[in-house]
């Protein structure tokens, strides 16, 4: 079975930017404005795997996106997980090394004439809030967070 | 008002080990057995502001966890989440960096006589799932995690 995150990173779609180590990608739900998910480039299953260079490039797209996403929609603080579960619903798993990126607001953001707004601030983020938006609005998105990187 | 995790930081109840730039607690709640948490031994409030080094010593401590939790316990894979929220619940916040680290389980554990299960594993974990042991219990899990390193 192919690997969805390496399908992913061939496709390139919705891509924020990369760097040596890492894809970083616009999120499909943007309950979270400027919600990321960070894609390793190599499949490589743990973070126990991750060498330094994997380590210290990390480190640069997080300060990368924390301070765009600051400048851009005004985002307070951030939300980072390393999860990975999925990958564990099925039997003789391999799962792919990637991090989830929450914004957290503690206002409404308007935004391409859409409301974004984050609830639960100062709280665990919560799952079952959705928001699907159109591809204009993803791409306006991206091209704001590279703008402002 | 003192900052909660700089205090941790002094007295060390249940501290499992530490590096030069951070210390490993086992966390109160053991919902997921070998839960800790990972705080910055300087104050300092968020993921972008860490150093290289810091960076480069946590890839260490998550590797030794990592290995001493499959060892001890069985742990298949873990979930890592540097959330930060509560800090935003006041104004004039002063946050302080740390870690959550949740091992997870595809079986029940036995230690110490209790029962430890995780009935969600591959899916994300329970936060109002609650288990609060016995300090002798909590000693022994300490103890286990640093045999094992």
């Amino acid at each position: 079975m192919q690997c969805k995150h390496c399908e992913k990173l061939q496709e390139n779609s919705d891509l924020i930017f990369e760097t040596e180590c890492w894809k970083i990608f616009l999120a499909h739900q943007q309950a979270y404005l400027g919600r990321c998910k960070v894609t390793l480039k190599r499949h490589c299953g743990c973070l126990s795997e991750l060498t330094q260079k994997e380590w210290i490039d990390f480190s640069e797209v997080a300060k990368k996106l924390e301070f765009s996403l600051k400048k851009s929609f005004g985002a307070i603080m951030f939300n980072w997980t390393c999860l990975m579960n999925n990958a564990y619903l099925v039997s003789n798993t391999d799962p792919h090394m990637h991090w989830h990126f929450r914004p957290r607001y503690d206002k409404k953001v308007e935004f391409c004439d859409i409301v974004f707004d984050d609830p639960d601030f100062a709280h665990h983020y919560d799952r079952t809030r959705k928001k699907e938006i159109l591809q204009e609005v993803r791409d306006n998105i991206i091209e704001k967070i590279k703008e402002n990187m």
